[in-house]
């Protein structure tokens, strides 16, 4: 579209005049507080349905005697290609997590790519063999797509869009409603590589190591821990906003409070160094192969054992719990004995993160 | 990408010599014989399996005891909005419609937005409000959705993917490889009226009366065609490269012929006149909301009055049959006593008509 906004995302300030402009900005794509209110103000009214409103990674749904998860998420990460991955990759692992969060089996998926005139078909060819590869890891079979074609200046090279189906054992009701206090807080592995990976090669950083995307299927992980018990309450792979958006989104929705021991949460010496000097918070970075979990406390110890023996989960950590304090608030316990709020973010602190 | 095709598609010659550019150009997602090429020869390969290869409109896969249709398409329009509708409406009733062409009742869908940074807010409502009232109409329910933003020139106002799964009864068997010599070929009403709609307004062009667009959910006259006969042997709904287009790939993909009679084709004197004027042939303009249907002989009657019975297939013509002559291809009988091949269109005479 031709007109601009007027708003520099560089700028924000709190409160946000962002909100107060009729246009979408930059922070709407964010999984953050503007993405949850474009849902909440346009979508779900416009689509007169509840499933929607639930606000989870994937639907849930009844259909021919099969309960199904639905799932969908458009790609639109610059560069198309980091270390350790690429547009494709995100693109099939993504959507298999989503539908992983819901304790599904992914099974088939879609992909539909709108490509840029003048772009390299090699490069195509890279993402869809990309494509393959993971799809094959994971398990699933790229079923149907559609080549959608826009004229130069109108796209990036390549938009990729997916959409999954799996099924969900019976038993098994995970959602952020279902978040319990006393439930364990897991995290199962270390955070921040994805958008440090990203970031360091959008930007031409070099941060002494190449710090690698942790983009992975986190599918053959959930089905270990519903082995374990099916009573798992919440997953959620935290991606855009990162695992302060996973966790306030969840922290809302069930109505509990979350307690986090920062000793406890998994950073890697390179990404904290990386956050540091650019001035970013690890717990807002995206994370692209990694889930939490909120499970019962009689069970955490089995579901982290568990993980643990799993190769997606070998870094698998307990970071803190829910509680019956501050409902819909998550809490740092610092390491110097304070404690901190956690908010949900405005935006995201990196655009076209994935 | 910065880099740009050397080759302007108004100039394109045959043999064609697009084909040997390393570049994605415009007719790769025309829906012709370059569509075509993508998934032959990157995105079969790369994904590995045989679905694809069976050039559906819908994939139809077994999950859980269930007999299911996926679907997936982006619409990438332009304009936005068109007289007869807008981007939302397509973005619903094409994937409704590509699951019903393989027999499918549409149940849910999904709906991811690539929007660009800077479009008005009212503008995705306006489009997310179409997208309600279409599945309204159409019987599904918008399930899940996601939404990203891009820069200011790396988008073009708002991009929609949507996906969707719906059930194929028992005993139905839609495919265009189950074409059969004998087969009477129907459709279910005048052709060409999205296309010239869409250029209409792209051009500025004025054909004396105003053509709207035949954006429509098909999926209800499926069900009353179904409700004759399940053995519809071929369903199709001719949309980018128009009626050409699918009889082109539904003869290749039965190894029979397709032999037209010209008389009969329903070319609303609107559209003849807009085309005539274009330069433009109408068995190629895109369609949004008819079908072409394979029938055998002795079903196609009570077929055809069913189809005019129903509100979407008030105009159903019988315009040729299937023929054990000429197998690959489509032949039209002329008004003067002669034959012309319509040969499977390289690209797109109009681009993002969809």
């Amino acid at each position: 579209m031709a007109e601009q906004t007027l708003v520099d995302p560089a700028n924000w300030s709190c409160p946000a005049p962002i909100r107060d402009q009729p246009v979408v900005v930059m922070g709407h794509g964010g999984g953050g507080a503007l993405s949850a209110e474009l849902i909440e103000q346009i979508f779900a009214p416009a689509y007169g349905n509840a499933l929607l409103a639930g606000m989870t990674d994937s639907a849930v749904l009844q259909l021919g005697g099969a309960r199904l998860a639905l799932s969908t998420d458009s790609y639109v990460v610059r560069p198309l290609f980091f270390p350790g991955g690429c547009l494709g990759d995100l693109a099939v692992n993504g959507t298999v997590n989503d539908l992983a969060m819901s304790g599904a089996r992914p099974a088939y998926l879609s992909a539909a790519f709108v490509l840029e005139e003048g772009v390299q078909l090699s490069v195509v060819e890279r993402i869809a063999q990309a494509m393959g590869e993971a799809a094959e890891t994971a398990g699933v079979t790229i079923a149907t797509g559609d080549t959608k074609v826009v004229e130069a200046g109108h796209g990036d090279g390549v938009y990729v869009t997916t959409a999954g189906v799996g099924l969900v054992p019976e038993r098994v009701d995970i959602r952020p409603q279902r978040a319990r206090p006393g439930d364990a807080v897991i995290v199962s592995g270390p955070i921040g590589l994805h958008g440090v990976a990203v970031l360091s090669v959008r930007e031409g950083l070099e941060f002494g190591v190449e710090i690698a995307s942790d983009t992975a299927s986190l599918a053959d992980l959930v089905a270990t821990m519903l082995d374990v018990t099916p009573d798992i309450h919440v997953l959620r792979d935290p991606t855009r906003g990162g695992l302060a958006a996973s966790l306030n989104e969840i922290a809302r929705a069930s109505g509990t409070g979350v307690r986090l021991n920062e000793r406890a949460i998994p950073v890697p010496d390179a990404v904290a160094s990386a956050c540091g000097f650019l001035g970013l918070d690890p717990l807002y970075v995206a994370n692209e192969g990694r889930l939490v979990a909120f499970v019962p406390p009689t069970e955490a110890d089995a579901v982290l054992d568990a993980m643990r023996a799993h190769p997606q989960g070998a870094g698998a950590t307990r970071i803190g719990e829910c509680v019956t304090e501050h409902p819909g608030m998550v809490v740092v316990a610092t390491g110097l004995g304070g404690t901190r709020v956690v908010d949900l973010p405005l935006g995201e602190q990196l655009p076209r993160i994935c």
